[in-house]
């Protein structure tokens, strides 16, 4: 038996939700490329493309609208959990306990499409509410009338995007709604293939994608920009990091060994929405360890992925640092839906082994002649 | 790139802590055969056992039993969310929920060794609590002077447990600890590789525990083996099952291709038990799906597995039917964060990949121009 660790270049399963190029840099949902649709398109509009395999049309993007619109608030039992959280509580944390406690709450015998619309229409709600509770302020309701990215949007900053704010947050949630099989998406899948139930899946993708390695690693890339604070310090910055054999966040991909493609086109959202925001200075200093990182990392394949650059666009958008792995779930969550019910179509119990090392046949003997 | 479904014969991991024996049916934990274990050990010992890879001395045991008997009792905000749940909530959802909460609260800097003994520690709590709670008694708390069964036991009961009781407590709790990589302990470990923590690890090790084909499998046997009612009975109720395509629960089992060692030996605690309770004849229609079960199913390798005579158990020591995976939870989250903790020594990302059968290059259309 060949020991697999990291499962690299294992297939799990077949798929035709996403595939990634990762000799290219090119990233597709459903055969459509990511270009086009964070260009394009808005959150619920590829939510439908994943999960149905076909963009809507006009009669099914309003059922589809309407659906994740009017699913939003939050039982009883959940906010109130919310209010009386430790406001230092740790958000992914939150965000998992909040997520089993719907599951909790849930008895009725919809569909796992149902149940998948009605967790990601509730997610941004989770956040938003903590997010203000956390502050000292008033939670906002959600607003029916608002898409599901400007609803987010409003319910975190209590006012409604400019077209600018509101075109990156549907950008940034399109690009992280799902990358085919990442730690986080099989994890739900593993889980799934016992034939538990959906919101046991959710919430086991919310504690892998929790991990520095996985989610975690956009608020720690922001985090390094901040702690860099001058664009000219990013060169020694990096070096020494690299020297101490330490990780630089956001950068390197199992699959992509050149450009992320959806590092490419957040740093253009981020660059305009910095501006926005007068924290320009903070992009510079993207752009500088950027250009550094590749070129002591690039030639090992190790270049900037979807982290990189997303931490400037969800910070200029509203949100503290040690959020933005929520963000971050509350669009994977698309994908981590998606990828089960395709798997639970032909499905099969998820058990590798491990190869014993040990030894066998030690000796039972009593307590007193132990060591 | 090959397809490997099930990830069947896969080695994700080198371990010392397990060995199974799939042909001749044997298990060991750190080499030390599970007919000893379960005969002559008892929690504690055997959980030292797992997590240490040495059976503890005397000074070594008395001071694993202080740490697990000192940690029992749930923050108030656990204990309040027990108080305040829907009586019919799904125990499973529920320990999700709570050790969840664990998580929330838990904000020392202590190591994931201590983090995992207090976990196992509060697991028992968790359960008894929601136990007596649902059935409108008073919560008993836990005793800091039992051991660890029979405090379960107690905190279930309101009552020590008589000598057979505690034994088979014992036993029942060492055969679930470990299992080497069962899909609920590759879920922790999926988990634990994004270097997130080990309550998230946890968390989504009792997701996958749910599903009945992994934990969920002890509550379904036993209802089978009610359904049935009577000895006489058995024969026509496993053929019909197995004639419409289903599964006989208990039975199969991914590595052993004969008598899961953990089925014999539960069985023999089963018969005693049950004859104790005055439930015998549960046991005796046990014992006839068996037989059949064998006859029909033996050639392919299918035999009882450790969920055949578990429930039995489980039932005879005062656990309602839908409890059972909680109580299996409770043995296996020993097994659960010691593999994480080896895997930690050198860990690996697991991220396999899936293979694409969608098609690429689709062209993004204007809404007015979709079907
Ligand atoms: C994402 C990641 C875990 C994938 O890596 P992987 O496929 O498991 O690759 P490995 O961890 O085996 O790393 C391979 C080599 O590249 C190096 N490497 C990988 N990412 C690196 C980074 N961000 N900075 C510096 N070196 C890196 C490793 O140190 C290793 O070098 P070595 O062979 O000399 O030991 C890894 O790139 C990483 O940790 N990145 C930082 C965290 C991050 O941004 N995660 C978000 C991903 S979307
Ligand atoms: C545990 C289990 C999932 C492992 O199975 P696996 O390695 O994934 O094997 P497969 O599901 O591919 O099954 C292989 C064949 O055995 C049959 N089989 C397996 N378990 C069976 C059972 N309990 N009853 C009837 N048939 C069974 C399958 O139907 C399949 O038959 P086929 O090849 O004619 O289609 C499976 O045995 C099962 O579902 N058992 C019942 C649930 C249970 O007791 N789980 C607890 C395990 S500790």
């Amino acid at each position: 038996m060949e020991l697999r660790k990291g499962l690299e270049d294992i297939a799990v399963k077949e798929t035709s939700i996403t595939y990634i190029d990762g000799e290219l840099g090119r990233l597709y949902y459903r055969g459509y490329s990511i270009f086009d649709l964070a260009e394009f398109s808005n959150f619920e509009e590829t939510a439908y493309l994943i999960w149905y395999g076909k963009l809507p049309n006009r009669e099914e993007l309003s059922e589809i609208r309407e659906k994740l619109a009017s699913k939003r608030e939050l039982p009883p039992s959940v906010t109130k959990y919310l209010m009386e959280i430790k406001k230092d509580s740790n958000p992914m944390d939150v965000l998992r306990t909040a997520v089993s406690m719907l599951g909790v709450e849930d008895t009725d015998n919809s569909s796992i499409m149902e149940k998948s619309i009605s967790i990601t229409s509730k997610i941004p709600t989770i956040i938003a509410y903590f997010l203000r509770l956390r502050r000292g302020e008033d939670i906002v309701h959600p607003d029916e009338s608002l898409s599901h990215a400007e609803n987010f949007y409003y319910m975190v900053n209590g006012k409604r995007p400019s077209d600018l704010e509101s075109k990156a947050m549907n950008a940034a949630l399109i690009l992280h709604m799902d990358h085919e099989m990442n730690a986080s998406t099989f994890a739900c899948l593993v889980v799934a293939s016992t034939l538990s139930d959906i919101y046991s899946s959710v919430v086991a993708g919310i504690s892998a994608l929790k991990g520095p390695l996985h989610g975690g690693a956009n608020s720690e890339a922001l985090k390094q920009f901040m702690e860099i604070g001058d664009k000219e310090k990013a060169e020694e910055y990096v070096l020494s990091k690299l020297t101490k054999g330490e990780r630089l966040m956001g950068f390197g991909h199992r699959i992509y060994k050149t450009y992320d493609p959806r590092a490419k086109i957040l740093k253009g959202y981020a660059e305009g929405i910095t501006k926005e925001k007068g924290i320009y200075n903070l992009y510079e200093v993207a752009q500088k360890v950027e250009e550094v990182g590749v070129k002591y990392l690039g030639s090992k394949g190790i270049y900037p992925n979807v982290d990189f650059y997303s931490g400037l666009v969800f910070y200029s958008l509203g949100f503290d640092a040690d959020m933005f792995p929520t963000i971050f779930a509350s669009a994977r969550v698309v994908g981590w839906t998606a990828h089960v019910m395709e798997y639970l179509r032909n499905n099969r119990l998820i058990r590798p082994k491990a190869i014993y090392v040990g030894e066998i046949g030690r000796k039972y003997v009593p307590i007193d002649d132990r060591q």
